[in-house]
């Protein structure tokens, strides 16, 4: 190994859900909402000749129509490309005191990644028996907590009270809750949001509004909290949100009859589709997210996974304990859902 | 201060150049190019149902059009949300040995930002008396280099050979050459590729290709630098580059007339302003970027550019110690930049 090459920072990278470029698979691997966006988006107005010209580096256009969408004042809004970049930023900014950051054990597989990439330790905390975060589990010094609501890959929901009793219980460090698929069910901890200053939630665009391929996401907190945020944005990069992305997001979230018709039909797919596949033996954690986690009392998921690819269905399995056995299946249209409910209820 | 705040990092951002949204000045402030994108750009066509699917994460088809204009194999570039987002996740990449990092101490002012945020220690190397680097002094134990070339504020280029001289030096760091600027001249250390395994290019779209308001930018270096910088990318946010970026970025580059053409054009004017307010007494350095580093010998920078803003004109004044009686001027059309030179030759 050259000199240069034992300074580098050396990483196991998160991987992301496989993207298929053929397009010859129904695609349930990665959480996409099966609807496009809103056509508000589509009708807005990108000015080419404006792309010369560096965006504003507030985003304040998107800022100001999300914080309008949840009744907050735009300096409680920090927006980013996409909830992963949102996140990672928050973790360098909030996790810094040295202590280690506790999540669940089965969780979305990045936080250990970020953990790992910016040399912050950790502390993973296991879920119940039956897939639940135990909030009693979280009641200890620590140097800050994440976890998703709903959680993934579970779907499973945790009750606002225990989210309150988290956040409660950690008044010195931050808690940062990622709901990144609380549109599909749950509440959310923004009604917490005046009671706590160390509660930063984090949201995306890729999920209930369609827009994966244009990369928003956002965090409300306290206003405290998003300044020091924006210092380390503005530390890294001044102008992460480009011009397509300010301006399709705004028309994005000001849709909101669209945004809630679409979530809806989301919502009941899913519930057909669990009830579906239930009935054919397999077991589906309780979901209030875009997606099912799902396992079969006999057939190993690993199989399940590997005839699914072969017959056209790319679906997402995790090759790691206690989940070694599910799948996560992401909720597509009412027509790709009982297609592949018909082929799980025939394997 | 609450408890969770003592753990919060703390940075003091870069700050960005003015963005005012009213558009009633001569905007001359941000480097960016006064012709709008290739019209092939505007002419691409971006699927918005797409939208709701994730973007490829490698962004590939940005990826190659980039290695074929440069005739280099995909491998050897990486993409990023402007050259900021490549230069930040190189810093935290390839500075990680706890040993001081060297740049000049006039220089583009984000590189000490990101070595505060990322807890790099660095040592900046004073300009010589005509504000040009001087190989020599870099030719010392040290975690790593980085410097523009051309140089930024000042616009000056590095000799190719002073850049060879610099890396061969350096053999067991990683050098990084920011040429944000070089398409408006000076000599690319892309030649110097092949000869240096820790030699990495930073390129952007935003000044000579018109697309600040897309953001992206590249990095070209040995496969097994990008290697390790993608590791780090994908521990960091998997899917950096949005739809139209690709989408757009792609046609952009392969518009190789275009390019050229409006290159050529603020070449030309940047000529002629130079030698209009040399006439008038200004002290303008060389440049070899998109812009003019320029010094007036009795009236005060700072008073030139309160008049200049009240005029109507936006230029950049950075107050720090060495250039605090210079101002650097974007150039903007013929029409812009005789009107601006107008102005201060009647000052």
């Amino acid at each position: 190994m050259s000199t240069w090459e034992e300074n580098v920072r050396k990483v196991v990278p998160y991987t992301p859900g496989e993207q298929p470029k053929e397009r010859k698979y129904v695609k349930l691997n990665t959480n996409e909402n099966p609807y496009p966006p809103s056509p508000k988006v589509s009708a807005a107005a990108l000015s080419f000749d404006a792309l010369r010209l560096y965006p504003d580096p507030a985003a304040s256009d998107l800022v100001h129509a999300i914080a309008e969408y949840h009744g907050v004042s735009d300096k409680r809004v920090f927006v980013g490309v996409g909830s992963d970049d949102v996140l990672a930023m928050a973790f360098m900014t909030f996790f810094h005191s040295g202590k280690k950051i506790l999540f669940p054990d089965i969780t979305y597989s990045f936080y250990d990644v970020w953990a790992d990439m910016l040399e912050i330790p950790f502390e993973t905390i296991p879920l119940t028996g039956d897939y639940r975060i135990d909030p009693a589990d979280y009641a200890r010094d620590c140097g800050g907590i994440v976890f998703p609501n709903p959680n993934a890959p579970t779907g499973i929901a945790l009750p606002i009270e225990d989210v309150r009793s988290i956040i409660s219980k950690n008044p010195n460090v931050v808690v940062i809750v990622d709901e990144a698929y609380i549109d599909f069910g749950g509440t959310s901890a923004l009604t917490l949001l005046d009671e706590f200053e160390n509660l930063l939630v984090v949201r995306t665009f890729s999920k209930s509004r369609s827009m994966a391929g244009l990369r928003i996401g956002y965090a409300i907190g306290s206003e405290k909290m998003i300044a020091y945020l924006n210092d380390v944005k503005y530390s890294y990069n001044s102008y992460t949100m480009n011009r397509p992305s300010i301006i399709y997001g705004v028309e994005s979230i000001r849709d909101d009859a669209y945004f809630k018709e679409t979530v809806e039909k989301v919502i009941k797919t899913r519930e057909a589709f669990a009830e579906a596949i239930r009935k054919a033996g397999y077991v589906v954690l309780p979901s209030s997210a875009n997606f099912v986690f799902a396992s079969h009392p006999t057939i190993p998921a690993k199989e399940i996974f590997a005839r699914s690819r072969e017959a056209g269905f790319l679906v997402r399995y995790f090759d790691k304990p206690r989940i070694d056995n599910f799948l996560r299946i992401s909720i597509g249209t009412d027509e790709e859902m009982r297609a592949y409910a018909d082929f799980l209820c025939e394997i």
